[in-house]
């Protein structure tokens, strides 16, 4: 047998090996997958009763995580989170989890073991279980996956699909901390001098140790006013986009609307780099995009916060599909955003740690 | 932060590991989970239906395949069906898949296209669906990980844990084949002349595209006569252990009753391993093993027999913890069966493949 030839999976492009995916699989599936390939979860049909919810994420050393960088115990957590967060964005709770691990005879068993206890608790912490795995032995890097399922109720199922012209596009929370912590290990920091630095401490937590919007996701879809949502796992630039080509919509965002965190703000000026570029193209957020109707913004704000005191920031509006999706600055002048966009941060401010690993869902 | 010190993996030994998962994961369990780690796929409930079954199984290059030996399609075939058949050893019906891919810039596009395909097309062929996944960039091997789902009848589960003194074991179909084919690989086989062969073809076929048992399964499992199953991805001398441990039960197998199977036993010589060492000791079977009373042997029979058409061959007995785990041979002297079973096989026939997934999971 040879050695497969053709084309490497770098000039061919990532996006249309995962086009080509989703093709492939929605070709083949049964009648009870309501929603296949595509959005944050799977959603399956189990009779009558609540949707079942399933979505798998990887994270593989050199690419999602470096052990000179974060602890086992958070890599870990931070594989976990992803998941609960895919459950999140289809406005479910999560349940069960498997997760496999492949390691090499070198790495260290305490390694292994903090990995695991780093999944448990982000299990534990937010009411789900790790029920079952894989280890296995690898001459590679680190790679952990785990593959999730949660449950919803069918009316209060969101998916990518639903926004439309007239609604308006929110995000919850802040944006860019998470960037601005792995910028900050990109740089060096943390230096001595930065031990007592509170804005660094949050973001470098925030970047190993995200947290799911699992109580805000419930709050928001129990108004069931919300016409689409999903979780920000690459980046306003990359994911306003996707939500907006499921929905067949464009979208117009205010730059200066865009909830910056404070630790993004505080820290930029040091790393270098643009607070808004850090925010909007910044992954690993874990923060839900949704859209509701203009009208029903004020509910969906007060339910989000009476359920778990989280701001939700309208940033902008949704328009019709052939007039893009937009970012507008403060002198009115729009780019567009996408994977491509045209930001101002250094370049390798973000990218060296490579593809954030929800990019690549299919 | 400073890399992780302390013994690593080979040093504290692989079963350890998965042991302290095991713990650490079964402490932090919900209500509804059954059955946790442990067996080949956890119990979840869902109100009163049927139980979900929920199992991952992860294949590594270098470690579980290589590009040079199986064709891409072969590998998400082969990755597909180590899942299902965790299904099938539970007396279930699998539904809904998600891959996880990791794989280098320069893997080639059509390598990965052909690992979608082969996921599809086993999941299709046993009707599952893969309803998701995610595909990441990384610097090592080839990573494929699987996790699955199936559903159960509360009556038709069928555990590691049931077997009692005074049932028989049995297995379905015959060993060795898999083991044979891998053997015929490592040393180099097929030759020219071999073109022909009908065994080594069938050998290498039954390693790189193997079956999983699931009408088979579903056949027993609807009988209720069987006490235990699991599937045979390790090979009887590891995984017959596994059963009686988790039983709390001893076993005496009979080595003259071992169903080989011929391409097995038409190549042993050829490779210069004994046919019997083959079929104890090699994974990647996929057959069933089961025990049941042995007054109901024949009714077991009979059923997988009408649903399948495959022999179930009885091959010794369940006795009391205490007399072990053990072979007897035709001259009536008995080896104890477990990981470190005394074989007569070139030590190098198996374990160069390394770790058989399965042996791993918790």
């Amino acid at each position: 047998m040879r050695p497969v030839q053709g084309p490497s999976i770098r000039e061919f492009g990532e996006n249309r090996i995962v086009a080509r995916f989703r093709s492939l699989a929605s070709a083949a599936l049964r009648n009870d997958v309501l929603v296949g390939p595509g959005d944050d979860a799977a959603v399956l049909m189990l009779g009558d009763g609540p949707r079942l919810l399933l979505a798998c994420d990887m994270m593989v050393e050199g690419t999602h995580f470096r052990l000179e960088w974060a602890t086992p115990w958070q890599i870990g957590w931070k594989a976990m989170v992803q998941n609960l967060s895919d459950i999140a964005a289809m406005g479910g709770d999560p349940s069960w989890a498997v997760a496999s691990l492949a390691a090499s005879g070198d790495a260290a068993e305490r390694a292994v073991e903090g990995i695991a206890e780093g999944l448990i608790a982000a299990a534990s912490r937010h009411g789900a279980a790790l029920v079952g795995g894989d280890v296995v032995g690898s001459p590679g890097p680190l790679v952990v996956d785990v593959a999730i399922t949660g449950s919803v109720e069918k009316e209060n199922l969101l998916l990518r699909s639903g926004a439309q012209p007239g609604d308006a596009v929110l995000v919850t929370g802040s944006l860019g901390v998470s960037a601005a912590g792995l910028a900050a290990r990109q740089r060096g920091l943390p230096q001595a001098e930065d031990a007592a630095d509170a804005a660094l401490a949050e973001a470098l937590r925030a970047h190993h140790e995200p947290r799911p919007r699992l109580v805000e996701a419930r709050s928001i879809a129990d108004t069931r006013l919300a016409t689409a949502m999903m979780d920000l796992s690459d980046g306003l630039a990359e994911d306003l986009p996707r939500l907006c080509a499921a929905s067949g919509v464009g979208a117009r965002v205010l730059a200066d609307e865009i909830p910056i965190a404070r630790p993004c703000s505080a820290l930029a000026g040091r790393l270098g780099l643009d607070a808004l570029d850090l925010a909007i193209t910044g992954g690993e957020d874990y923060e839900l995009l949704l859209t509701c109707p203009r009208d029903r913004v004020e509910q969906v704000r007060a339910a989000v916060s009476d359920a778990a005191g989280t701001p939700v920031t309208p940033i902008g509006d949704v328009v019709a599909e052939e007039e893009q999706v937009v970012l507008v600055d403060s002198g009115g002048r729009s780019r567009p955003l996408g994977s491509g966009f045209d930001h101002f941060a250094v370049p390798s401010a973000v990218p060296e740690q490579g593809d954030s690993p929800s990019a690549k869902n299919f």
